[in-house]
């Protein structure tokens, strides 16, 4: 496909929609035809999936539910969404996707990781991001920031509320995923000044949009 | 599992959901323990899942959100009500399971079968039925009893009012179920008077808890 997949990843608290809100008026200033969405969401059956799967009510959800839930909204989010968007030559931006899946339903609920792909495989068929920004930041610091906004904004939804212990698994989930996939993974240190994590993901993807094999150019 | 679990499979108007609430009654007159439940719903959590995809407004639904939300309520209500139920030693019937998901989506909507197997293996935990009835009539019979079904009461859901064409290759795909598992799919005349069709229903029942290698006795 023509345009380009890009992603953010990491924990809860890593500053994630922050910079990607960013990165997203800064493309359009460029002149690039982008567009910013999430998962699980991003189209109006699968907002619908979101608010089952994070509504903190339904504490009897069992994990495979939770898997094949957030595989449905993906299902729905990729086909509706992302490649039609791919297909018009749009750079999609995307606040969490696969990895995500793996990070906290494979390495946080423990569950085999042959089985989240495969479940995934179908529900992606195949659309995978062409990069993916992974926002490291170390757990104490984004369990700071979130005992904040828990306290001054909403509380924790479904999956914030699982055990610390829970969390733990999900961040050392993630920096495997770093290492096995660092051909698509950029780490980037979330441990910094807002100003300065969007330069330097400012700098890359201007970089990495030119260097493709099909550069993406601003219209 | 010391229980026994029992799935009622059909095409829309074959008259399941009739004859599986009276085998509850009756096998419970006859000192069973036993409970009735259906897909997609069954648990709370599922009964949500079944909103999303009957829902006539949600024609935008991608068919691999429809298996993966099938898959999602099925794993649900295997987990939080089949499996408890059949550890007690109860008889589960249960309208549509499995069965249906290979008839609607992959005959009828035409995906690989091999898809929806492996989306269900990891849903199901391998919990499969003893003893599925098949309620066989033809496909110009069922469509009649929906059209006044529909003039009288409620409208089509979002799966009933999909073209003739599906409804055929649904009607179909039973029909090459029913050879393949020809050792647990029983197949019964649809196309009789209630009352018939229950009498067989019971009769086999009775004769079949009693033959099973572990048998299921009135308590």
């Amino acid at each position: 496909m023509k345009g380009c997949f890009i992603t953010f990843e990491g924990i809860d608290g890593s500053g994630k929609t922050t910079q990607i809100a960013r990165m997203h008026t800064f493309l359009q200033e460029q002149g690039y035809e982008v567009i910013l969405t999430r998962e699980p969401g991003g189209t109006r059956i699968s907002d619908r999936i979101r608010e089952l799967l994070l509504n903190p009510e339904h504490k009897e959800m069992e994990e495979a539910t939770e898997v094949l839930l957030y595989a449905a909204s993906r299902a729905q989010h990729v086909r509706e969404k992302v490649v039609p968007a791919l297909e018009k030559g749009k750079i999609v931006l995307c606040d969490r996707f696969l990895d995500a899946s793996l990070a906290y339903q494979g390495y946080g609920l423990g569950l085999p990781l042959s089985d989240i792909l495969a479940v995934n495989r179908f529900a992606t068929g195949g659309v995978a991001p062409d990069r993916t920004y992974f926002l490291e930041l170390p757990l104490e610091v984004s369990q700071a920031r979130l005992a904040t906004r828990f306290a001054s904004q909403e509380g924790p939804d479904r999956i914030e509320q699982k055990p610390s212990s829970y969390h733990e698994r999900v961040y050392e989930g993630f920096m495997t995923l770093r290492e096995q996939y660092s051909e698509r993974i950029v780490s980037v240190d979330a441990n910094r000044s807002i100003e300065e994590i969007q330069q330097g993901l400012q700098a890359d993807i201007l970089l990495y949009l030119q260097a493709r094999k099909h550069p993406v150019h601003p219209s």
